[in-house]
């Protein structure tokens, strides 16, 4: 589960305690900053960045030192390296190298683990500052970890909306509710959810093939959304494995609650081969592709049996009637039973919905599809924006639909 | 090796071939620049940075498109979601949560796989705005991911000082040569070289306990060299191990060449039990701890067994008399026979050396350790600064030891 936590930020209650911590950050910071700037008034303090250090305040009544005094070792874990409280500003920046196309469009259906949905196909998709030759010799590994950005765990309470106004560059909660943890509270550093102090993913996924002119990787078994900006590869080297005997985990993470079997309607699996084969599915699974509709079938099959249900939807009960996800530009409908079995009952072409309610999943799909669709009738170029949609307030949306 | 070269910066040569491409990128990018500013004075720009998007000007001829047109999936791998080219300015700062303390007081002698050597033991000390909850419940867990940066990888070549200078935030190469790979280069992102787009390193160690109240870490065999800064810690999950069946590498990475044999001579054996009982590798070895003697012995075995010297020190080849490593506090000689096998000759209390060399490391460790003792005669709590040390320039460091 505990990667599911990382783009699940829906199935994560943050726990309340949070709040409160971040307010005493936030007033010990102030003080620490006035006390600061105090002394900053009573001493030179070097234009030099990285170079000066020590200008905190020293624990007894002594002066702050001057630059050429300023102790080499002089480090508080409260103050970055230039002296400053670390949560004030920008630290260490990160360029995006790379973009992820994947047949998710939204956290919800998102697969929980890469591993448990092999068949999902995606694409990471280097930027062009990025030379070829930094991908050369990639292919020569089975696997990649990719270092990510959780980019649409946006929190949109009241709350947290002031506490970032109120100074605090990003919120984030000491504890959080896993999904599959049956409400228990557990450290945010116990988990891999979204809603941490950098909000820095970590995802490994199958390297199928490695295109250099494209700047272009198709990897199997990636557990991202569509659009999900990339910082960094690395390849999973053998010193990656910790042998079993070795690995210890707490029970909540390594209970298995995959569905024990699902079955498809036949409904559904035709509607999916007749959309595969008209190429709606492309370019990430092509109606050239022999394998494809093969491909789609297993994967949505290892999404469901994972069941990607919200919690708030019924996760883990059998459903009351069908229950729908996106999978690529398919709504898929399916039913989970009261014996665990699960089965795929419907597949439709899946343009979103302009009615449903204002700042829903429905209505920003529909108004992506409508974008990506007037795109294609232009002959433009399909480029991607999601964080306007995944973030937008219900204001912006209705802007724009009446635009 | 790929881990090693995480941090052995000194082992790198840097491919030619990367400071072309920079160029040929701060041409093409200084093109489109003009390019959006000539669009951005044809219309009026979003204040916006997220909201407004698709400013640059489209394939065709057409005028650039307002705010409320602004295509929602315009997103051109070139340009940054504000619609600034990518190379241009910080993208996503993230903030130091912890460092790392560590008996690796620089880069040469730093295992270059923390699971080679299993009997390092370092500590990460959280920041104060991290709440101590942030970390119940992780001692359920054995091994845990430390996302970190790789802090004194500075590339002093006049070259790359230029580079940086033109506008490349960071300088990195398409292509470096990998420590153990025979002189083959290869693409930076099929290794873990720290000189990368984004300077993240990955490693992964195994923790001994946790202390909330303390918010302080104590992990065995991590890699990392003393004040590394971290940005994420994550817990290692049954799904990041790739069974040994379905992972594969390239040769240069399985090659395994460590020393069959590390013997120690009775002397240096005895001097190590001295000075670890006088409390000197405190607080990582402390003398209480009736384990410490005979850990810090396994562990400087392990980091020799792996040949810890330079390439240019002649890494991989018999030694020609003495060799020298530094492990916490104690400057370790080594000798590697014609026949692999290698003998710790000698450990003595490494002051460092104030003669040496300015920039040089055993004067940057004369300089740090003068440092920590007059910071303990005075009675000063010790921090930590070494960005100052690892980074100095040669006049940087007369002027300290002249101050």
């Amino acid at each position: 589960w505990a990667s599911a936590m990382r783009r699940s930020g829906v199935g994560f209650v943050v726990a309340g305690s949070g709040a409160a911590v971040v307010g005493l950050v936030l007033v010990l910071a102030a003080w620490r900053r006035r006390k600061l700037s105090q002394s900053a008034a009573a001493t030179t303090r070097s234009a030099d960045p990285r170079g000066s250090g020590g200008n905190e305040p020293s624990r007894g009544d002594k002066p702050p030192k001057s630059h050429k005094e300023a102790p080499v070792l002089d480090f508080d874990p409260a103050l970055g390296v230039d002296g400053r409280p670390i949560s004030q500003g920008p630290d260490f920046p990160l360029e995006e190298i790379a973009r992820v196309q994947a047949p998710f469009p939204h956290r919800a259906g998102t697969p929980r683990q890469g591993t448990l949905a092999p068949h999902a196909r995606s694409r990471l998709h280097f930027h062009t500052y990025i030379p070829p030759e930094t991908l050369r010799d990639l292919d020569g590994f089975s696997h990649v970890w990719v270092v990510f950005r959780f980019h649409i765990n946006i929190d949109r309470s009241k709350k947290r909306q002031r506490e970032i106004k109120a100074g605090a560059r990003r919120g984030f909660s000491a504890k959080v509710v896993p999904p599959r943890a049956g409400g228990k509270r557990v450290g945010v550093f116990s988990t891999r959810a979204p809603h941490r102090p950098n909000p820095i993913g970590l995802s490994l996924c199958e390297i199928e093939s490695v295109n250099l002119r494209a700047r272009r990787i198709d990897v199997l078994g990636l557990d991202l959304v569509d659009g999900t900006p990339v910082y960094d590869i690395k390849p999973y080297i053998p010193w990656d494995s910790v042998p079993r005997h070795a690995l210890r985990v707490p029970s909540w993470v390594s209970c298995d609650d995959e569905l024990p079997s699902v079955t498809w309607s036949a409904g559904a699996e035709e509607a999916v081969r007749d959309l595969v084969q008209q190429g709606h599915l492309a370019p990430l699974y092509s109606k050239r592709n022999p394998q494809a509709v093969e491909e789609v079938i297993k994967a949505i099959a290892e999404v469901v049996a994972q069941d990607p249900r919200a919690l708030h939807d019924g996760r883990g009960e059998p459903t009351d009637g069908e229950y729908t996800m996106t999978f690529s530009k398919l709504r898929v409908g399916f039913e989970i039973r009261a014996d665990g079995t699960a089965e795929v009952l419907t597949a439709v072409l899946d343009p979103g919905d302009l009615l449903a309610p204002p700042g829903s999943y429905q209505q920003g799909l529909a108004l992506r599809r409508a974008e990506e669709a007037k795109a294609a009738e232009e002959g433009r170029r399909l480029r991607w924006k999601y964080e306007l949609l995944e973030g937008m307030t219900q204001e912006r949306v209705l802007e724009r639909l009446t635009a």
